[in-house]
């Protein structure tokens, strides 16, 4: 079912909270592929109700930022789910979400502000205020759903370590459930983005994953030096593509490590013909 | 009953939520008074199930402001919650609400921001950070007990305004239930703050209630110009009582106004001894 209020899809869900069916939400910007398919099967593994949202959210964009160009397929989006077992496409216009001639600002707007060591780095060192857009929008979407479980993709590593710690300080009444990056056979991370690339920028482009699948080689070989780690990530690298970070990080608290350990995650983004790509990977087993 | 972790509740509250039981949750920082009775009256008259909570919430003080002073009498207030029928009286310590070794910076913790419109005026003004303490709280709050209603008084006028611009903002599935003003015979509206003064103080602070209700005469009588409403405060002024600040806003939003009109309420802050009172009328019938 095609749901684009927030008043029906409560009117929806009412009658299954009450009976204490379990609901499960897979929250997206659409443009869905397999990755986003293995979110809605976890879920559906999990829960008696199945919500996929999907909704471009215009304030976890910046103003330089790919929102209007941002890829929109609703009926394929639509498609894959119904094919998929879900129970409702959640599909709100702006308007819905941040009311009639909304002004995006926090002079306007409540805003959840996740904590500056978990932002100022990373992805929120170059996309200033985007975790607070982001999660601002995933707590209006737990209130609307009211989900028990939440499934988020551990390609967005950063978000997903950000919307735990949302979870855990404002102790919301929902259980994270990270479900693993889903590569093309090319080792390239599934992303909406990638649509943007040509054939060749693909084939650039999976230099994210040689870099990190060489930095967890090095690891299990036993270099744990993180610089030395990092540095490994150099004879990869080439003019067509532009890395914008690579960090090694504790995975849940997103701390610098001089010395990588089983808490570590290696993390990457780099731009390829114009498209920013990020991609992770966990070091220890 | 009292309850001190936010599993114990949880799992106090669960049966009830399961059962479809209406929860009112009505949030306090203790030192309860009249005012508060009428909160949890109004509770008791709507709701299946009452929680008062009793906590005094660190990361809505200013340094230099009144947080370790703050009374704490858990014994009274408990007592006069069991013998209104209060289900749950609710007093986590900070450690329970914000982590062992807390600090409270948003460096560390993710804030629930209101908006910048709503916050730079009134009490904001000189409370800087306050609301978005008071709404990180109050989020946390309905998170725990997930209420369907929650009671608040309209003596902190800018409070419940912009826990109800919350509560649109984010969506959150909790009715927000104002309650008016508790006075004293002599106008004085209560307050857990007046236990600082003596006696001769609370006669001083009869100015802020004299001064409103002086506004509120003038406007039944024609006078809408703002400034000339607000002039009529002068002659009730003395050396004893700094006033702070004295507004004529619009009630729902916050914005200044040159003429009353029956959207406006009147905000008055002053000194009296050193302490910070505040109060508000509302103009319109």
């Amino acid at each position: 079912m095609l749901i684009k209020t927030i008043n029906e899809l409560r009117e929806y869900l009412q009658p299954y909270r009450a009976d204490n069916n379990t609901i499960g939400l897979v929250p997206t910007m659409g443009a869905l592929h397999n990755g986003h398919l293995s979110l809605i099967k976890a879920a559906k593994g999990m829960c008696d109700r199945v919500v996929v949202s999907v909704f471009v959210n215009p304030i976890q964009f910046g103003p330089k930022e790919d929102y209007n160009k941002y890829p929109r397929t609703l009926d394929a989006d639509y498609d894959l789910c119904t094919k998929n077992g879900v129970d409702v496409v959640f599909s709100p216009t702006p308007e819905e979400m941040y009311g009639k001639g909304f002004i995006l600002s926090n002079d306007n707007l409540t805003y959840v502000c996740p904590p500056f060591n978990y932002t100022d780095k990373l992805c929120g060192k170059s996309r200033v205020g985007h975790f607070d857009g982001v999660c601002t929008v995933v707590n209006k979407l737990f209130n609307i759903v009211q989900p028990n479980f939440a499934f988020f993709g551990e390609k967005d590593a950063q978000q997903l370590i950000i919307i735990k710690k949302m979870v855990k300080d404002l102790n919301i009444p929902v259980e994270i459930i990270p479900c693993p990056i889903v590569r093309e056979a090319s080792g390239l991370a599934l992303s909406s983005r990638n649509k943007y690339l040509s054939e060749e920028g693909k084939k650039q482009a999976l230099v994210l994953s040689k870099i990190l699948n060489n930095i967890k080689s090095c690891y299990d070989k036993g270099i744990k030096d993180v610089n030395l780690l990092k540095e490994t990530a150099f004879s990869f690298l080439n003019d067509n593509v532009e890395l914008e970070y690579l960090e090694i990080f504790n995975s849940e608290t997103l701390e610098p490590q001089e010395v990588a350990d089983s808490s570590s995650r290696a993390f990457i983004a780099c731009r390829v013909e114009g498209v920013r790509l990020i991609d992770n990977i966990k070091l220890g087993a």
